[in-house]
Order: structure tokens, then sequence, then C-alpha cells
């Protein structure tokens, strides 16, 4: 499995994703989900990657190789001149790869499904942010839905609910999302360190941070380690509840 | 779906449950999924039920149903001598009734299958909670697993797996699994009120307390609300992250 989320705030969009790819439990490997192609200042387009790891990367390798062909038929990703027409390059290319799987008629155990989380910013538009899912079409981020879960998204899910906040900093929703991760990692043996975290500030075009999170970063261990403490904390300071036992 | 917890406690067993049953968005019901059997001070038993309604209903009112006739082959809950063996007589119960419905012939659009979460104490052995499988074998909760979840039991896990304790008291259990039931609540459709909370203390062999939570009790609307400034506050006490961006 997996675990990606991508993120509109009012300073820009911040995305981070897992490493860890498995078929079964005894077939783990690391893998980069986290993918940037990057005019600086006049386009930056990250994707993020969840579901059959062939699929995505021939995804990838595909959209990658346009880029040093633009003689070619179907429309590099560097020149589209809007995040709508990436998204549309993105999806079909995703579509076309699980067709083309599935269409070989050989059965796989696992199926060539994938979903991509696309988000980036072109100069003149705003930063966009898309889910793209197998069947090629995609849906938009909005004040509304203002960010995007893939993979195993369920764990996670309350605290970014309940905790984020457009006009956050950076530095919060990085905080936001280590405490998303931790709490996904902490049930579930599929999601796995090292974590890439990427921040693309609005208006610059281009990757204003990028880092990679191991098992010994000082700041994640004292995020995973203070947020059991806080929410205990947290827990402790409601209210009990009355139960009215007869031999109490 | 669904969402259910029977938890183990040094105090007794407390379950909770909640109401709905959807097939699809637009069919929902409300139903019981909590049952208890009882013979007040000699034994207790509780099912509670998750998974296709008419496999369910079924195998509670076949196990209703030897209650009254004792002379069945099969033998009555109520008179077996351990909860191991009621355990036993609930998953064949289960078995079979999943077995004919797939052996039928018909092609349903949702599968025959469900699981049972059993707790209960006989009076001379310890509480003992149970999780059945729809194939009729079952798991026992442990010092190390001490709550067993059912249906939609992602959402909910993180604060579990955190703030257990196996010394709370059940006021502080109820709080618990209140905080668990309305994260799933919040994030998913087809988890609904009311729920049912039942509380039975070790060693009595009864029912201890029992209630119905609507969406107009105060006590869960008080946890829901501060709950949500809890967590943010907790979120807040963590220090920020750092990220360093050339602009600023």
């Amino acid at each position: 499995m997996t675990y990606c989320v991508g993120m509109q705030l009012d300073a820009g969009l911040i995305f981070m994703s897992d490493t860890r790819t498995n078929a079964g439990v005894d077939n783990i490997s690391v893998f980069r989900k986290m993918f940037t192609w990057e005019a600086a200042g006049e386009r930056v387009i990250t994707m993020l990657t969840a579901g059959n790891l062939a699929t995505t990367q021939s995804v990838v390798s595909q959209l990658e190789e346009r880029n040093k062909r633009p003689a070619d038929r179907r429309p590099s990703i560097l020149e589209a001149p809007s995040m709508f027409q990436v998204a549309n390059i993105v999806g079909e290319t995703l579509r076309d790869t699980i067709r083309s799987g599935a269409m070989s008629g050989s059965e796989a155990e696992s199926k060539f499904d994938a979903t991509i989380i696309l988000g980036g910013q072109i100069l003149g538009s705003p930063p966009r942010l898309f889910l793209i899912y197998p069947e090629g079409n995609f849906i938009e981020a909005s004040a509304d839905t203002p960010f995007f879960q893939s993979g195993e998204t369920k764990y996670g899910r309350p605290i970014l609910v309940r905790a984020y906040d457009p006009r956050m900093s950076f530095a919060e929703a990085a905080k936001l999302l280590m405490v998303s991760f931790d709490s996904t990692l902490k049930a579930n043996l599929s999601v796995g360190l090292p974590f890439d975290l990427q921040v693309v500030p609005a208006g610059t075009c281009r990757v204003g941070f990028e880092t990679r999170i191991g098992a010994d970063d000082p700041y994640y261990n004292e995020i995973s380690r203070g947020w059991g403490a806080a929410l205990k904390q947290a827990f402790k300071s409601l209210p009990e509840y009355s139960v009215p036992l007869e031999n109490e």
C-alpha cells in the first residue's frame, strides 16, 4: 500500500508521500512515489503515485520521454499551457497504461490500477491540485475539499479533517502531515519510512523546499512521541461519562 | 457498513455498536447490532454483529430459538459450560448460515459474510472476549490485543491504540469509545447514530449498565465538540517543523 497527501494552502502546495511498496508482506521495497518536473520560475509539476508500481513507473517514464522528444505526437507536460492540460495528459497516460496492461490478457495477482495526486503551478495561473483516477478523469481541490489523500487514507484522516486550516504556514502544515503519517504508520504495516516532503510556495513556480524524512529524523521522532502524549492529555481533558452501576 | 468495538478491561467488558445499515447510500435503516442473553448472576453473553444483515439476523434468531427448545440437537448458548463453547456454537451457526446462503446458488450483490464480536462471563470463569470470523473460527482477546473492532475500523483505531489502558474505569472507557466512534462518524457516512453502549462488570455475570446514545445526547455532543478543540490544542502544543524557504 501507500500513503500520500497533497494539500492546498493559502501559502501554496505541500506534498508528502511514503516510500514503501509491497507485494504481500515479505516482498517489501523502498520506491520514491514523489516525482517533480520543474522549469524553475515558469512551472513546477509534482505527482504522488499510489497503486500498481509497474503502472506508475511506466506513466512517469512516458511523461519523462515526451519531454525529451518534443516532436512526439503526444504533448509534453512541460509544454502544456495550463495545469488542467497537464492533468489531462497525465490522466490519459495513466488510463492508457492501465488499459494496455489489462488488455494483454495476462491475469495479474494485483490489479494494474493506480491513482495520482497532481499539483503544481504554471506562471500566470494560481497553484492547482488534482486527484486523477485510474479511468483517466480527475477532480480538482477546492475550498471545501482542499486536500487529497491516496492509498491507506483512513487512519490519518481524522486529524487532517480536524486540524487543517488554509491559513496554516508550511511549518504547521508539515507538522500536520507528520502527525497524519505517524498515525497511519503506527496502524498499518504497508506504509513505511522514509517519507518525502515537498513545499511549493504560491507564485514562485518552483520547489521551495524538499527533504526526505528517515527513521532517525529527530523532528519526526519528537512528533511521534509527543503526539502520543498530547493525544492522551487531550483525551484526559474531556469530562468522563457517568456509568451508573448498581454495585458502586 | 458498521462500527462495533468490544473491549476487555480489568473492571470487566464494555461494548459499543452503531445502528446504521445500508445497501448503497439511499437504502439506510436503523438496526440494533448488539444482542444480549442473560441469566443474571449465572451468565451474560453479548454479541456485536457486523456484515450482511440477513446473515446476522438469522444467526441471532437461530441462537434464540435453541434457547426455547432445549431438546434441540444443537446446544443452546444458555447451557454451554464455558464462553469457549459459546463461541464455538456461535461460530458454527455463523458459518452454516453463510454457507447456506452462498450454496443456494443465488448471486447476491453483497456477500453473505458477517463477523461477530462475542463477549461475556459464565459464573466460575473470568470474562472472555472473542472475534468470530465468517469461517466460524475465532480468536480471543489477550493482554496484547485487549479489544476487537469490526466494520469500519480504521478511522477510530489510532485513538484506541494510543489511549487504551486496561486499568481504565468504565467511565473512562466509555469516553474513549465515544471519541473513537465520533472520529468514525465524522469520516464515514455508513456509520451512524444512535449508538448502543453496554457495560458488564467482572464477576457479576450480568449487564451492569446499558444505554442508547442518540443524536441529542448531551454528553456525546460535548465529547464531539470538545474532542475537536482538544485535538487542535494537542496539535498546537507540538513544536513546528522548520521549513527553510529561500524567500523567507
